[in-house]
């Protein structure tokens, strides 16, 4: 890991270059998933099916042989262990009641001439999660995706997961029956969004795709933004941890671990106040290294984009947690909720010694779905409110339109729109 | 005007002919824009101040020659008639006061065993409002904009306003003071959004980009997306009338007009349930059409991608105004408070007679910027909310840590995660 001081004159350069990542596209890519994308919107279900045996080894004839009943989720469900079914329940259920919380509501308010004002909040109508498949098949995606839009009142969520070489996920598929998934098709790639994005035969058109995917997914949602509503195109995960050394190192050091396993570009970043409590952390890293199964991935990761920061207080630590705007931040500090109001930019906050980030990856409550690549300064966690939409309600009065259209009309005819102007006025009475 | 009836077999396919709309990207303009932004991400204030004097007629030698002073906005309010300062402070004032009820607020709630859950709600740090010089330089967009981000509590927010051949628009620059906007630098154009995506040497990196724009801005928006929030990019402006026949033929006559008059690709569609009634505003807009400025544009928008649909009664009505998902709808009905009930995606809905279009544009409350192009099927009208961002809080208690570890650890094992586990495990008391 690299080990940086924020006292060093060099440090502002080096920080920048720690979080520097080069997300250019790749325009091999966007010439086959453009081709893809055309295709399926032309030829529809035909393509998709030539897509999907090409790229997943499957045999489908028609896209019956890649849809699942409802049943199918079920016996899914139920093929399932006791301990791990009732993981599930309990992970939904908590991130159920707080996605509930996040819930927009229509309001309004009349003003003293009768003139009402509003805000009308229905749910999208038809959405689409896409799941990846193979080894990056996380449940927790599936109920992390799935529920804001069930909590949100969306009628119809389409999923659509590849499955290789026709094998399927149990858990997965168990994980679409408690998130409340309406239907599933066993398609993957750029052809799966392209079919949500425009509709076929058999596919029904989304109003929104969210959720994870590879190279080709991710240019996919971009090309198809616009016609469809999307969630951001997601850069490599990254924790920041913030410890004042009152955290049992070993715990840190595993939390580090926690988000360097995700893959080789992830990062883990630690800032401490104490030179001898980062010691303490990088010891217990080299102790626990070795009984990890993951221990490449980990070892890759840190060597690549970890780092160690030596702040010289709270404060300082604070203000750089605010330059990296970090996915996930750990305030492993005592009396963390008065650091976390210095925090402007965090998808998550992580308060105190207890709260590793690996319970909020599965069910805490919060989504897991968050800004990264420092967009948590301009956005937020996936939430309920992705599902949801406002349409402004205006219903002026008789009275309220003598007034109003006064106003109007003067600054309609200073745009020179003099029809904008005439329609305020032929409402004035004389 | 085209004229359909929703009876016809044929409806359907002509309703969806009378919608599209070709939105193909210009891949010479994108690779001009593409240059743009590469040379003043790398030149920064030599490549902007380069491209400036080269497309806007200017001759500035410094930034400083680009730079207004918040004393120039002030003075600029100053020389406007006084009716006119009034105007803009009135509409200020509400749309102010609008956006005051969208603001979001940080909440948390405690479970049983002590663990925290919430979320904190920051205003960005600082934003970039693009307003279009020349022709279309329109101070309601300035207030629409730069409104919503005071009201969230944004400490800076930063106007780019162009000025071909130096001339500046004093009524632009007194609704940027009325909306209170920190500072305004004279550019425009890809080079603009360059200049505030990535920052330059005298122009601040901002978080956020917004406003409308022509094609090189929409497409250096796009390209900038990512690294900075954006809005979207807005369509053709559209309307969509229902009417009942309870409103004066000549009022939706001209509030078709006044959608019209913005382009040749602006969208204006009545949909009443009497063919007497359509005759009656078709009269209207003959007799009227004679008296407005703007008439060859009122004309061929109209004319390219105007309509008249008879509907069989408010409910067919309603359906197919949710099929069109329109930026702005009128119900232009009696009990107009019922039927907006059944709207399910519009930008926003004008309830009532005396609710032109025309006095939402300028000063009724609700923004004027909303989605176009069917986007209101997943999306919203700009507001205080999109100034504003969500981090996730998560304060487990070390008893909620021993429930919550056990679900995470069995999730985190069966996605193969070991880290995360661990990292779960470690907080379990035995």
């Amino acid at each position: 890991m690299k080990k940086l001081s924020s006292r060093a004159p060099t440090f502002p350069a080096e920080l920048k270059a720690l979080l520097a990542f080069e997300t250019a596209q790749n325009p091999e890519t966007e010439r086959v998933v453009a081709e893809i994308c055309a295709d399926v919107q032309r030829r529809g279900d035909a393509a998709l099916i030539e897509y999907t045996n090409r790229f997943d080894g499957t045999a489908a004839r028609s896209i019956a042989d890649l849809t699942l009943a409802p049943h199918d989720l079920q016996t899914a469900f139920a093929r399932l262990p006791a301990a791990t079914r009732d993981a599930l329940q309990t992970a939904a259920a908590r991130i159920e009641n707080y996605h509930r919380r996040q819930k927009l509501e229509s309001w309004h308010y009349t003003d003293a001439d009768g003139t009402l004002l509003g805000q009308q909040i229905t749910p999208l109508d038809r959405v689409g999660i896409y799941v990846p498949g193979g080894k990056a098949a996380y449940p927790s995606t599936v109920i992390m995706n799935a529920m804001p839009a069930h909590v949100a009142g969306v009628p119809e969520i389409i999923m659509v997961v590849p499955t290789p070489q026709g094998e399927r996920n149990d858990i997965v598929l168990a994980a679409a029956y408690v998130a409340g998934v309406t239907q599933v098709f066993t398609i993957g790639g750029a052809q799966a969004v392209a079919a949500l994005a425009y509709g076929t035969e058999s596919i029904p058109q989304v109003d929104k795709i969210t959720g994870p995917g590879n190279a080709y997914v991710a240019a996919a949602k971009r090309r198809v933004f616009g016609v469809v509503g999307i969630d951001m195109v997601a850069g490599p995960s990254e924790i920041l941890i913030i410890a004042d050394g009152s955290t049992p190192a070993e715990w840190v050091a595993m939390d580090l671990f926690s988000q360097a396993e995700h893959d080789e570009i992830a990062q883990a970043i630690l800032i401490a106040t104490s030179q001898t409590y980062l010691d303490a952390v990088e010891a217990a890293m080299n102790r626990l290294i070795k009984t990890m199964p993951r221990r490449a991935i980990i070892e890759a990761s840190l060597n690549n984009r970890g780092a160690m920061i030596l702040a010289q207080d709270l404060d300082d630590a604070c203000a750089i947690a605010n330059q990296i705007a970090p996915e996930h931040l750990e305030l492993s500090v005592a009396q963390p909720e008065a650091w976390a109001k210095k925090i402007r930019h965090a998808g998550a906050i992580f308060l105190g010694a207890y709260t590793s980030e690996s319970l909020g990856d599965y069910c805490a409550g919060p989504n897991h779905v968050l800004p990264t690549s420092r967009s948590a300064r301009f956005s937020s966690p996936l939430g309920t409110y992705d599902f949801q939409k406002r349409s402004s309600l205006i219903q002026v009065s008789a009275t309220g339109a003598q007034t109003l259209g006064k106003t109007a009309s003067l600054l309609a005819h200073g745009e020179g729109l003099t029809a904008h102007a005439r329609a305020a006025e032929l409402r004035l009475q004389e």
